[in-house]
């Protein structure tokens, strides 16, 4: 699949990050002479992040490519997006180039933060298949993306640009009634709004209004959007209650009109400088960074709960995992090579290496990929079969540093109807050093019953093909030790 | 320390649970007779975030007692905090009741999500001592409290209370100038607003709305404030550019007048059955249960990297640490039971057991605090000398489920200069099962010429002291053991 993209800042560099580490080959059309340099940094950024927050196998990356017109990015694209600057003449340019160039049936999607659909459709050749696809920044975390057609727009131009958003990890939420601003930048702006009267009308500073959200109710947001949690602040009687109690505090003088103060020029020194405060020295790139790792985590932690943005990820890991190569198992003249990862930053403890337990984790991982590998699935798990691990002995070798590419092998040492032997090595990819070793018996037990029991047939024969190809292999040094003071 | 609480209601109730858990005795006041019922339901659901929150040593929980009359509540309090409905009326007569009973230096603070001090503190006695101490849903976990006096209120007062909430994990934010709504709250009723004004003009439902926060911009908010996120989305050139570039579209019509919509009735009762479909039959305790759940890894997610709330925790956590029981060395005649803890939802895997890897965290711990106990503190650590694990062995003899109590004792079954030999037991509370062993095998290394070298000598010595007492106690069945096919 190749995206043809109009425009490469900080909406469309995301967008390029996205398809490109999502394996789709991109086509950037932007004038700026500076594009290339400040889209591959966004690249690198995101691969950093995406490596972090998923260990499912990703695609190859596509290629990136630059165009040097806005008709050369959409020729021969499968998909386009436009993300120039707000202006609406500017955008219907891009647009109208595009959907002359771009093969009829190519859906054509603008990133725009609010303009109609209807207007940047006007002129356009074929202009059925134009839709907004409005992302969030950073547009390779966030999973949101706002679609809305206009008078013009065919229903099944938003399913298309629905399904292809989908493929790569994103949340399409369809605005089904064109106005501006769409849902989520009309939330935005009139908390912004409101945030510039408080800093015009010097009750508070930048960082004070950010404080009170990223300590408060932010941390709400990332977890259920404002009407469910009123429901639940309504306690036992819910939204009845809710509007009841406090219906009547929207009267009182809570928030200002939201006309907007007059953007001054002391207005935009002192929202500079209090802006400047707050970074506190640190660069763009460095909070960009420290955004996206705490994202990262919050997905994560939104993920073991399956809800919202995590359940998004979750799904996307699911595609992933479908779609990555079969593990192979190997010829049987080498251990398998079941999981390849990165020592993520919060694995490394105070001695500045990771922590003792990672060997074992990323360990357990391989085992569940062989596991996988020869037949234990959801199905034969619902089934009451599976395997335990009733013994671990590990041996710690060498230091793992952050962000180390790492790839754990597995070598089957003996099995029978009940038993798996398996020896696993944890080896720093750059100069092949094992880390660790990780011996572990695991046992097939009947979950029902609770007590051990032989593995289903088609199982064992999958574990005795390659405990066969693995016995010529030699006995690891660490195999069978124990500790002695 | 005695707190007395006027109201019980979601953050009357949510109050008692912080200051509870945090060992502080609560004396509550609320005229409605199934607030104890609800209070105590509150408290056990803070109970199980909190547990989850941090493996730190919580005090022993304070006690509850539920007073007659809001005299009754604030008499022989060293601090009083109201709570009640946002009726100013409401209000004041409780903090004049209040500002009778409480001893002078008592300082009263006010939940009020936005009247004005300067009007709650007519007609109380000494109302210098009178602040705003506006907290967040849920208040046992969301660290943002706002404080902001009246024109009577002595800045002594505000301090007084900062020290209060931070000691109980809070993270308070002064509001310098009094205005209504003060700060977090302007901004969240301007949000409210405009998502009353989408669903009455209905281009959105309430859950699409909601959809709209958590799938995208929620999730940045929890990380950092819109200011901040909005210099990063400026690119290199920051705020003056982000400026320059959306400045305009202040202009343009992205949101509603701040007024509201009339309540009417087929308003009310749209917003009633949106939320209801949006809840899809679940109760307000388990979307409440939910929100916590997530809320709390949201918190550890951010804590990882020290930032905002996660900072606010970190500091909390020191505290807990700090202030904890100094965990003794024992007698020798039993191991040292050095952790306690519940199995986490996250550690339960696909078998509905905990993972395999969590007997090895739950032990990598205990054996933390035995080094921090022995003198491996930071300055320890700074000065090049650390032990690390070289060799592991784990037998898996039963399985832990979700929410169960677990501990850890740590026996030394030798030592020299060099090595520390230990052995932990993973035991199920309830019924003192063993559910895994994990035997270790550790070496002091100088990290600066990172080799083996002798512990300092205070360090030996305390180790000596411990594995001196330990040699009368059993050798473990399963220390030394290997695996064998």
């Amino acid at each position: 699949m190749i995206v043809g993209l109009l425009g490469g800042g900080v909406i469309g560099g995301g967008w390029a990050a996205r398809f490109l580490l999502n394996g789709i080959d991109v086509r950037l059309y932007d004038p700026d002479p500076e594009a290339p340099r400040k889209v591959e940094e966004m690249v690198e950024n995101a691969r950093h992040a995406l490596g972090r927050l998923t260990f499912m196998p990703l695609p190859e990356p596509g290629t990136l490519t630059f165009a040097a017109t806005p008709e050369d990015a959409a020729d021969g694209a499968d998909f386009v997006q436009e993300s120039a600057p707000e202006r609406i003449e500017l955008k219907r340019e891009l647009l109208v180039a595009a959907s002359r160039a771009a093969r009829r049936d190519v859906v054509i999607a603008s990133s725009t933060s609010g303009l109609l659909p209807t207007r940047l459709q006007e002129g356009m050749h074929a202009p059925e298949r134009l839709t907004v696809g409005h992302p969030f920044n950073p547009v390779y975390l966030l999973p949101l993306v706002e679609l809305c057609g206009g008078t013009r727009t065919a229903p099944e131009t938003l399913e298309r640009a629905a399904d292809v958003y989908r493929s790569v990890g994103m949340h399409p939420l369809v605005v089904r009634q064109e106005i501006d601003g769409f849902i989520a930048d009309r939330l935005l702006e009139a908390l912004w709004r409101e945030a510039l009267w408080l800093v015009s009308d010097g009750v508070a500073t930048a960082e004070e209004v950010d404080d009170a959200i990223r300590y408060g109710p932010g941390l709400r947001w990332s977890v259920m959007g404002t009407f469910l949690l009123y429901r639940i602040a309504g306690g036992d009687e819910g939204m009845r209650h809710f509007m009841a109690q406090f219906g009547p505090a929207l009267q009182w003088p809570w928030t200002k009109l939201t006309d907007v103060p007059e953007l001054t020029h002391e207005l935009l020194q002192r929202l500079e400088q209090q802006s400047d405060g707050q970074a506190g020295g640190r660069s763009v790139r460095e909070l960009e960074r420290l955004r996206d790792d705490c994202l990262v985590d919050v997905l994560k932690a939104l993920r073991m709960h399956g809800t919202g943005a995590g359940e998004t990820l979750a799904e996307y890991e699911r595609t992933l995992y479908a779609r990555g190569p079969a593990a192979a198992d190997g010829d049987g003249s080498a251990p398998l090579r079941l999981l390849e990862t990165r020592v993520l930053p919060e694995w490394v403890d105070y001695n500045g290496h990771a922590n003792e337990t990672m060997y074992l984790r990323v360990s357990s991982e391989a085992g569940d990929v062989l596991l996988r590998l020869i037949g234990i699935d959801a199905e034969y798990l619902r089934g009451g079969g599976s395997y335990y691990t009733v013994e671990t002995h590990i041996c710690h070798l060498g230091e793992a540093h952050a962000d180390e590419r790492l790839h754990v092998t597995t070598q089957i040492l003996g099995c029978d109807e009940k038993r798996l032997h398996t020896f696993h090595r944890v080896i720093r990819s750059s100069d092949e050093e094992v880390l660790a070793t990780v011996e572990q018996m695991l046992l097939h037990v009947d979950t029902t019953a609770g007590r051990a029991a032989p593995a289903k047939p088609e199982v064992l024969e999958r574990v005795r093909r390659i405990a066969e190809a693995h016995e010529s292999l030699p006995a690891p040094e660490r195999a069978g030790r124990r500790i002695a003071s």
